[in-house]
């Protein structure tokens, strides 16, 4: 589905002039002459299901720890009430534009439930929607406008993304980087700069790009979202108001790819079209680490298909990719966050419970003596063979039956139209929001998004995100 | 003065694990405890010259075209007053600490003529005072707290600075990106945060370092310090409030020097004390690029003692490192800006007019016949055996005579007492902020923050920096 990448390599700290061009001005282009009639009906569809999906997360992320202390640290800082002021999600606050994009930003990506691009190599959804939505809502535009600068953000960020060779193994958090251009994108798009106007916010975006790898595991991590959703705001203003930056900072001597990249492969700098990569989006349905979902999903069939298993297992062998060791083998969690990066748990979660929804993961559950039973019987094999995106289970029972499955999470779950993915993602998004929000407020949310390419005014919207107390 | 250089390098790009046995954790301890009466009088006396320094380029920079880009853009998003209200300078609002730090921080850029530190490699108080400053006026605190605070940003960004090796040259603008932990650590102890806080908050900064020598010649090179102090103010409220970070986010995995230097060198990182940086402290005493300054101090001091050579010049010749060609060698200038970075130009400058002060860079001056017929006649010549601090000029007269100079750049302008450069920065403070304040005004402020460590409150500052319309 993707182009073949043809990385141009160099030196990596070596500063070398890597001829793109013009792959900046190219995307400020595609950004600024994007209207809705652009989108084919499946992009649309899959653009509208991204945004409930990070909506629902971000209302469920509102409450979290992370969230609060960036919502208290603004506000200790003095309000920023105004004209086209801007909702806090799942709060009954609204604020400047720039301040509702770095709360609800950090709020998308708290959970860590959010959407994943391959190609971007990162979660694509969570600095561009909260950057869009407030925009939006501050400028009072439509529910289209909001649609077409959200596809927008989401295209250029998964082509940044792809093109920037070697950024986030070299310990880039693309999420926090990428994330400022696709978010700077979306707010241009909004504003209707034209493409002059839209390539200086893509550079001021560049040069306010970053995010460490380091702090994944701490509350920085979430804080990247919100800083990428809200520089990408701030780029967007200051080009509006005039401020130069670099021609094609991407490329440029000492610029994004020479100075955090191995390379730039500019095959992927592509007018918008096929490959649409809003189609692509990878939706998290299970609340913990990406990395656990091949090996729940193919456990979850195997209980579908044998609904014996549970009661007679007595082994479980996953087989990961080696890298996974580092990044979800936690073998005896003893936190409900601890539990979304072990693999062994999620497998016997999946396996006793057929599910693994953000209400299991707390401490209860983790400690949960018939679960970590069952967790004591499940061994992490590497293997060689698999991608990040893949990985076998192999279940033995106490009659000595052994019953084998796989699962591929690099592909998106649908066959012919993303809106296959509707019923599930629905019910992801009701599952998070109705503890905040109520049944009813939900319903009425969730009917608003998937109408919103209809939605004259984001109001209704908006206020149904933000309950009064 | 500096302590020698053992770079530990590694391959640049290969992740590496640095082991620099608690770098952010020993900085964030001496944040912590400096106190006023921890500052010897040197070092007292050159932070409260630093701070006259960039207070009065930050006033001229006030109106310059990219401080009101960024003051418009926030103002575009809605307002932010409240309580704590912090004061944008030379202009009649108060808005919050976060946004007075970005645009004050802009202002103190904008110029390109605010001091240097060596160790550093970029411009110390740019991002370091306006965060301060802002936080010190939100909170009501004094001239003492202000004044150790901004000596405790100034040191941790020289030692931070000078310990990432390679970063400059890799493409990193250092004032913005080292810049951001300065500005921390300044607001972190005005905070009063503890030694824990404080590292958190140095944590929160590394990730937000960022800004490209791409952008150079743009109006995004000032943003850099504006956003450098702004980041740095909201690393800390965020520290405040209670967000975590990595451990060791200089050194860590995957943490700022691993990504974007070619090593840590962590003799660097000692206790505050010997070296102390401040008094290090390099003043632009002329408008233009620094690499232009020591061809113009030399021919400034053959002009003194010649006073016949302006008019029986013939031919001059400048030497300086190669590496200057490719930043202030623009041969014929011919605006305001290209001036300041035309090595013929200034030359002719300072041996016709015996001065380069901000008011002689004017696009009249720039084109008069008289100094382009000078100018002209200067040519600049690369030479291997002079480091960026050092130049050497040749003046031919007319009747045969020929005129040797040269100059030092690359130390600080005293011999006994920091305070020995006090006349010449007064001088300065004068000629750029009187046309805005007005004579009696200026005298007050340049008193006052000769005065800041027994300044109890900073009102009076912020009002004579800030006046009414």
């Amino acid at each position: 589905m993707l182009a073949q990448r043809s990385t141009i390599r160099h030196n990596p700290g070596v500063p070398v002039h890597i001829d793109s061009q013009g792959a900046t001005a190219l995307l400020a282009r595609e950004v600024a002459a994007l209207s809705l009639a652009d989108l084919p009906p499946g992009v649309r569809t899959a653009a509208k299901l991204c945004v409930l999906d990070v909506l629902g997360v971000a209302i469920a992320g509102s409450r979290e720890p992370v969230t609060e202390v960036v919502r208290t640290a603004l506000a200790a800082d003095g309000t920023s009430a105004g004209t086209g002021d801007a909702a806090i999600l799942g709060r009954p606050e609204s604020v400047r534009a720039l301040d509702a994009a770095l709360v609800n930003g950090t709020a998308a990506h708290a959970l860590d439930f959010d959407d994943v691009a391959a190609a971007m190599g990162g979660h694509p959804s969570a600095p561009v929607l909260p950057a869009a939505l407030a925009v939006a809502q501050s400028r009072g535009l439509s529910g289209a406008a909001l649609l077409t600068a959200f596809a927008a953000g989401f295209e250029v960020e998964c082509r940044i993304g792809a093109a920037l060779t070697g950024h986030y193994e070299r310990g880039f958090h693309t999420t926090a980087t990428v994330g400022t251009l696709g978010a700077a994108a979306a707010a241009a798009r909004l504003m209707r700069l034209d493409a002059e106007a839209t390539a200086r916010a893509l550079g001021i975006a560049a040069t306010q790009a970053a995010g460490l790898k380091a702090m994944f595991g701490t509350m920085c991590k979430p804080l990247h979202a919100g800083r990428a959703a809200s520089a990408g705001v701030l780029a967007a203003l200051l080009a509006e108001q005039g401020m130069t930056s670099a021609d094609e900072p991407l490329t440029a001597h000492q610029g994004l790819a020479e100075t955090q990249a191995d390379g730039f492969d500019d095959t992927f700098i592509t007018p918008f079209g096929e490959p649409w990569y809003v189609p692509q989006a990878l939706f998290k349905m299970h609340a913990s680490c990406y990395l656990t979902h091949a090996p729940i999903n193919a456990l979850l069939r195997l209980r579908e298909e044998h609904p014996e298993l549970p009661e007679e297992t007595d082994t479980v062998e996953l087989r990961v990719s080696a890298g996974h060791l580092h990044v979800c083998a936690i073998p005896e969690p003893r936190t409900a966050l601890e539990g979304k990066f072990s693999l062994r748990f999620t497998a016997a979660l999946a396996l006793a419970e057929g599910t693994a929804d953000e209400s299991r993961f707390t401490t209860a559950t983790v400690t949960d003596p018939r679960l970590t039973a069952l967790r004591d019987r499940v061994t992490v094999v590497p293997d060689e063979h698999l991608t990040q995106w893949n990985g076998t289970v192999t279940v033995t029972t106490s009659n000595g039956a052994t019953y084998r499955g796989e699962a591929d999470t690099g592909t998106p779950n649908w066959v012919d139209d993303p809106g296959e993915q509707t019923p599930g993602l629905l019910a992801k998004f009701h599952g998070l929001t109705e503890p905040h929000l109520g049944e009813a407020r939900a319903k009425k949310l969730s009917s608003a998004v998937l109408a919103l390419d209809t939605l004259e005014d984001l109001t209704e919207l908006t206020t149904l995100a933000s309950p009064l107390p």
